[in-house]
C-alpha cells in the first residue's frame, strides 16, 4: 500500500541511503535504486526495512526487502534475499532514512496552506460556522457538519454524516462515516517520539495515520496522535469521554468505552468492548484483551487477558484488588 | 419549572408515547395527553416519569405523575394516582420518551444561529475581543469581559462583572454574578451519557444545564458537560485550576477548591468546604461530605463523611493511609 | 533586576503601606519612601520583603531589604538594617502590598490591546496563519512560525526559529531560540494561587513569568502557569507531551522528558536528565534530584534524590514498590 499522506520523494541509490549514515559505500560493488522503507512484513523487494530487536526475528526471516538495518548480532536472521546493513543504532539510522524518503513528516508546523472554507469546493456541501479553514487534500462526504474555527488541515478524509464541533484541529487522518468529534479536539499530530540527545533532541519521522471508524465519538479536548510507522486506529463505535489523550501507533478495538481523562502510551493495542474508568492510563507497548474492564484510576503495566476485570496501581485481578484494599 | 433552555415540544398523547416503546396501546381506554416527562419528585398530575431502582422506593411513593415507566418488580410502590407502564429497560424508554418530548437535547452539533457580537444587542454593553460569537437566547449582565475567539452559544445567561477568556465555548448554562472563565474552558456539551449497543450506541437526551454561583473561577481548559435530568452545579465561591473534568449532574457544595487535573465523575456529590487535591478522581455518584479533604492523585470509590481527611487509592482516612505506606 | 513585564508604579511612603494593612501609622517618626518588594535574598536597601517561616531564617538573617512583614515570632532572625513590620497573616500582607506595587498582575483579563498581525511590525518578518492576534510588548526573532487563530498577548519575547501551533494563548513569557509550542497550549496565565475567604477567595498577584529555554518543545493542550514572586522555568532542550500541567513556580532542569498528562504543582523544583511517566503528579514545594526516573502514575509527595527510580503513590524505590506488589 502506498502511504496516502506522505509523499515519498524516492526512489534513492542505496549508496546515497549509505552515505547519510556516514557508512562505506564501496560495499557494494552494483548501486542499485531502493523504493521506500517499510517495516519487516510490510517490505517488498527493493525497499529497505529495519530489524532491531529479537522479538521480531521471526518475522524478519521472511522479510521481502532487499535490505535491512541492523545489528551484527541480529543480522544472521535476515534471509538471503535481504542484505543487512550493520549500523550501531538501528533506531536513528531508520529515522534518518526514513526523513530522506518522507521529509515532510518530521515537523508538523501549522499547516500554511489552507483556506476559508468559503472560497473552497465544501462551501455549498458542507453546512459549516464562521472561520472554518481547509487545508490541501481534504476529502469531505455528504451531509457533514464543521463547527466555529476548526482547521481541516491537509490529508484529511471526512466520511458521511459527521459532526465536527468547533476549535477542533485536525490533520493526517481518515474519518469514517458517521463519526462525531466534540469541541478543541487536537487529532493527527506527530507523536513524543525522538531520540534524547543532550544538545538538541533528534525527532524521528511520523508517517502514520489516524483512522476513526464508523460510529466513534470523541470527546472535548482529547488529543490523538498519529502513528509513527504504522496507523493510530480507533475501531468502529468506540465512544471516547472528554480530555483523553492517545499517543502514537495505539490501536483501540471496537464498541469499546474510555471515560475522562484517560491515558494510552504509545504502540499499545485495545481489544473489543473494553470498558475503561476515568484517569485510568495504560502503559506503552502492551496488549489488553477483549471484554476486559479497568476500574477508573487504574495503572495498567502489563499484559491483560481477555475476560478480565482490573484494578488499582499496578492493576490486577479487581477482586484481589479489593481484599487487599480495604 | 419550566425548563429554561430545552423546549417542550408535547404534549403528546399517552398512545404516541406507547408507540415509540412499542407497547400495546389499547390497554388504555381513554387517550389522555401528558405534558411532560420530569423525575419522581418533580413530576406532577399529567406528567409521565420513571422509577428503575429500589433506591428510590420512598420518593415513588409519593409521585405526583399520572404515570411511570417501570418494571414488573418496582410498580407496586407506586400510589394510586400514577399509572405502571412496564418495560424491560426503563432507562432506555425513559430516553426515548425524553427524546420526543425535547428532540433538540440529544446531539450537540455546533450552534449555526451565532452572529458575530458587533452585530448583536451587546455591541455596546460589554467589552470584547476579535471574533466573538453570540447565539439564540443569550443574556449578558453589566460590566461583563468577554475574550477573543470565545463562542456564547445559545442558551446561555451570564450575571454581572464577569470575565470570560478567550478561546471558550460555552452553552446552555447560568452563570450568577462576579464567575471568571480562563482560556479555553468547554462548558455546557451534553455528557458522556448513552446506552451501548454493539451496532452503535444509543446516545441519551440531555436537558439540564450548567449553572455556576456567584463568586467561582473556572480553570483554563477545564470541561464541565451539562446534567441529563437534573442539572450540574458549581456553588459559591468555589475555584477549580485548570484542566478538571466535571461530568453531568455533578453537585460541587461552596466555598470548595480542586487542584488541576481532577476529574469527577457524573452525579456526584460534594459538599462545602471540601480541598481536592491535583490529579484526584472522583468515581460517580457518590456523597462528599462537607469539610472533606482529598489529597492530590487519590481515587474516592466510596462516600466520605463530614470532617474526613482521605487519601490513597481507594481513598481511605489520610493516617491509616500514611502508616501503611511508608 | 527589574520586573520585565509588570510595571512597579512605586515608591511608596511606608506610612502608606501601613495604611493597607490597617497598622498604626505613628510607629515611625519619619516615613521614607519604599523602592519596591521582593523576596528575602532578592530584596535591596529602601525595599520591603516577607519572612513567614522558619525555614528561610538563614536567608533572612542577611537580607539588604529596609522592611520587613514578618510575625513576632519571627522578627528576632532579621538583621539590624531591616525594621520588621508584625502582622497577623504574612502572606495575605505582602499580597496586598505586592498588588499596590504591581496593579496589574492580580487580575488576567483578556488583553485587549492586541491587533491583527498583518498590522503590526511584524507582518512581513514573520510566518503566520489566519487570524493571529499580537498585544503590546511583544517581540519576535527571526524566522519564526505562528500557527492560525493563536493569539500571543502582551509581554511576550519569542527568540529565533520559534515555531507556533494554532489556537495557542500566551502572556508574560520569555521563549528562547529554537522552541515549539504545539496547538491549543495556554502559556503565562497566573497561577492557582488566592487566600481562601468564606465570602469571597482573595487572589494574590502574579508578578513571575514563564522562561521557556533553548530547544524545548512543548505538547499539544498544555498549560504553563507564570510564576507569583519567581518564575516558572523549563530548561534547556526539555520536551513535554500533550495536556500537561505546569503550575506556578515549577522550575525544571534540562534534558528532562516528561509523557503525557502529567501535573507538577506549585514551587516544585526538577532536576536535569530526568524522566517522568505519562500522568504522574508531583506534589508542591518539592525537590526531584538529577537523573531522576518517575514512573508514570506515580504520586510523588516527597524529594527524591539525584539518581534515583521511584515508582508508586506515594511514590517509592522501584524495586520495593514491585516487590510489594507482585
Amino acid at each position: 500500500m502506498q502511504n496516502p499522506f506522505f509523499e515519498n520523494i524516492g526512489p534513492f541509490y542505496i549508496k546515497d541511503i549509505l552515505e547519510i549514515l556516514d557508512l562505506n559505500q564501496n560495499k557494494f560493488l552494483d548501486n542499485p535504486k531502493v523504493l521506500d522503507i517499510k517495516d519487516l512484513s510490510m517490505s517488498n523487494i527493493n525497499d529497505i526495512t529495519f530489524f532491531h530487536s529479537k522479538k521480531y526475528k521471526d518475522i524478519a526471516k521472511t522479510t521481502k526487502a532487499s535490505f535491512c538495518i541492523t545489528t551484527d548480532n541480529l543480522k544472521n536472521d535476515l534471509p538471503k534475499n535481504c542484505t543487512p546493513i550493520i549500523v550501531e543504532n538501528v533506531l536513528v539510522a531508520t529515522s534518518k532514512i526514513t526523513a530522506k524518503f518522507y521529509p515532510n513528516s518530521v515537523n508538523d508546523e501549522f499547516d500554511d496552506t489552507v483556506i476559508d472554507i468559503r472560497n473552497s469546493k465544501f462551501k455549498d456541501k458542507v453546512k459549516y460556522g464562521k472561520n472554518v479553514l481547509i487545508g490541501n487534500n481534504v476529502l469531505i462526504g455528504s451531509n457533514c457538519l464543521i463547527g466555529h474555527n476548526t482547521i481541516i488541515e491537509k490529508n484529511v478524509s471526512i466520511g458521511s454524516n459527521c459532526s465536527l464541533g468547533s476549535n477542533i484541529i485536525i490533520r493526517n487522518a481518515i474519518l469514517k462515516d458517521n463519526v462525531k468529534i466534540l469541541d478543541s479536539c487536537i487529532i493527527g499530530k506527530h507523536g513524543f517520539g525522538f531520540f534524547p540527545n543532550n544538545k538538541i533532541n533528534l525527532r524521528y519521522p511520523h508517517i502514520g495515520a489516524v483512522i476513526i471508524e464508523e460510529n466513534c465519538e470523541i470527546g472535548a479536548g482529547s488529543t490523538i496522535d498519529r502513528g509513527s510507522m504504522s496507523n493510530t486506529i480507533i475501531g468502529k463505535n468506540t465512544f471516547l469521554d472528554n480530555q483523553i489523550h492517545i499517543a502514537h501507533n495505539v490501536k483501540i478495538g471496537e464498541n469499546t468505552i474510555i471515560a475522562g481523562q484517560v491515558g494510552i502510551a504509545g504502540s499499545s493495542i485495545i481489544g473489543n468492548n473494553v470498558k475503561v474508568g476515568g484517569q485510568a492510563g495504560i502503559s506503552g507497548h502492551l496488549r489488553i484483551g477483549n471484554n476486559v474492564d479497568i476500574a477508573g484510576g487504574s495503572g495498567v503495566i502489563k499484559d491483560i487477558p481477555d475476560n478480565t476485570k482490573v484494578m488499582g496501581y499496578p492493576a490486577k485481578n479487581i477482586r484481589k484488588f479489593l481484599k487487599e484494599n480495604r
